[in-house]
């Protein structure tokens, strides 16, 4: 499936853009006055090849996952902790529930490979590939196979959505030492030093920070992850969720669906598919630029812009869905608002 | 009734702000991982003086008026479009209309003073002071009696606003001419040069700019407004729209309610409402940076940092509608999210 979906991605429609350059320079107001709403509509234009897209259906997608690699401290909660929050999204509990009903979007939550089983629900959607990776300070965190089941489960996941009608779908995470493994994607993909691209995840004091950089940089050294195969780092140092969301983004690019990604995990993710097929980047939208300090890299390194700057570092989907917001107010206003001849105002 | 006001505007209820806190550190996240929204629930529980803050009844005001500098060249638009936006406000064509229906938030559209006849309209509130100011480059645009006419205006407004039950009120503008009188206002109250808080406004080219510039420099030197003296700024280079707004900063914090201001001219107006009375400093979010260079000299002056940088320069409240949105979300996180013990998941 990965293969054929990777070459299905076709670069996104400039000339459309065009188009709704014009209808935006004839809206009821000065030129280029709403800035980057104005961008971001025209993107959605030139992504979806819609002149005049509808996001009716939207999505937030929380793959959640365990890593091995948590045994080494390198995290300031338990692995529990990711059972226990996704029973918190089924339950309706977790910050992703309140801000994906606040910007009217659905959850969708995919367990890629916790740790412990998870009851069955309809809010819940199983792709478990395995219980967890494994310690990738002994040796790879996954099979190369493990690597593309992860990322066909969420390019089935999008397949799935797709059918449902969605417009438009905002990635999340949950896994307790995500971004452990975050920060050595990162470290490779980027080729930064890895204690460049290494944060406090949820809170760990100096101490732990300093392991946390020591152990990533030994797992590189151990696994040798070659930064011109992604899917060699995804097994390496990877994590089933961070493939299960380049998944999801190589496959919301395939059907030409918008994707506004989350923070740090989201942008690891993002660097496996970006390397796996560079048009994808032309479909990504930034919701936010996390505190995690690696963040701010991989978004220099993808070339995207932030549409926010709140110093969030949660994940599951938290930045994604107030980025689907402004996107939805863009999509608005390109669709909503009259045009100078519609109002008979004078114009410039 | 200004007086009144002014005196009965309290500082913020800190110690309900640390109540906040502690509900914030106990919902299912890690310790400050929502960054500035959770900064933003306690922000809205200390003006509030509500430990559970409800936002149920949000409201944009939007203040239109005409400036007599217009004469002089310094918009590329001609004034008869203050009228024709206020007209396509009526009909809901304008992007605030979309903005603020997008964030649930009712439109109010007040004629502060526009040069021309509104027809009565359900949709439009008649607090006109004048038809426009006069041409402050041959003496003061307004009679200091004008100035208090304008902002007890904007007072009377948000009394009938907090009858209604209004949770909170975000800020817009409409003036053909009034990044001018913004400008000149800036200028004075921040101390700083005319050239480094004078912008394009609607899109002037680098002449018209420099004519702009030289106008606002020109009418300073003219009616010498005296900083100290914010009613006598508003009277000599203000706007009936600029006092309006400042009305409505100075009546929302008498009461109590949050108060989102928009752009460069709602910042011109809180320049105003602050110098008059300080602690009404304490109850501003700032919605956004605006592209409109005078801006950051304004937030800067005022210690404020805004939630949105998106090169937006619109007015009319665009930028307070986004931002209420993120108050809205903030304060669903603050009451909807369940606690650790809630969630029975495992503390730090």
């Amino acid at each position: 499936m990965l293969e054929n979906i990777i070459k299905g991605i076709k670069a996104i429609d400039k000339k459309l853009m065009e188009t709704a350059q014009i209808r935006l320079d004839n809206l009821t107001k000065p030129k280029g006055s709403l800035g980057r709403l104005e961008e971001l509509a025209k993107h959605i234009v030139g992504i979806t090849g819609k002149e005049y897209p509808t996001l009716k259906n939207k999505f937030i997608v929380t793959m959640a996952a365990d890593h091995g690699v948590v045994k080494e401290g390198v995290s300031a909660f338990p692995q529990v902790v990711t059972k226990q929050m996704v029973l918190n999204f089924i339950n309706g509990g977790a910050a992703i529930n309140v801000l994906a009903k606040h910007v009217g979007a659905k959850l969708v939550v995919v367990d890629m490979g916790v740790a412990a089983n998870i009851p069955n629900s309809p809010h819940i959607i199983n792709k478990k590939v395995r219980a967890g990776t494994k310690n990738f300070l002994i040796g790879p965190a996954m099979t190369r196979n493990e690597a593309i089941k992860s990322i066909n489960a969420g390019i089935e996941v999008v397949m799935e959505l797709v059918k449902q009608g969605c417009d438009i779908i905002g990635t999340g995470d949950m896994g307790i030492g995500n971004t452990t493994a975050s920060s050595a994607i990162t470290a490779v993909l980027t080729d930064s030093p890895v204690d460049k691209v290494t944060g406090r995840g949820t809170g760990i004091d100096d101490t732990a920070l300093l392991r946390k950089i020591s152990i990533i940089k030994k797992a590189l050294l151990l696994n040798l992850p070659d930064k011109n195969d992604p899917l060699d780092v995804l097994s390496k140092v990877g994590g089933f969720e961070i493939g299960g969301i380049a998944g999801v983004i190589l496959g919301a690019a395939y059907n030409r669906v918008p994707i506004v990604i989350d923070g740090f995990i989201s942008g690891a993710a993002s660097l496996i598919a970006v390397n796996l097929e560079p048009k994808v980047k032309e479909y990504l939208i930034a919701s936010h630029c996390s505190f995690e300090r690696g963040h701010k890299i991989i978004l220099k390194y993808l070339g995207l812009t932030p549409l926010l700057d709140l110093s969030m570092r949660l994940g599951e989907g938290t930045g994604s869905a107030l980025g689907i917001s402004l996107v939805d107010a863009s999509i608005k206003i390109l669709n909503q608002m009259f045009t100078f001849k519609d109002a008979n105002i004078s114009e410039l």
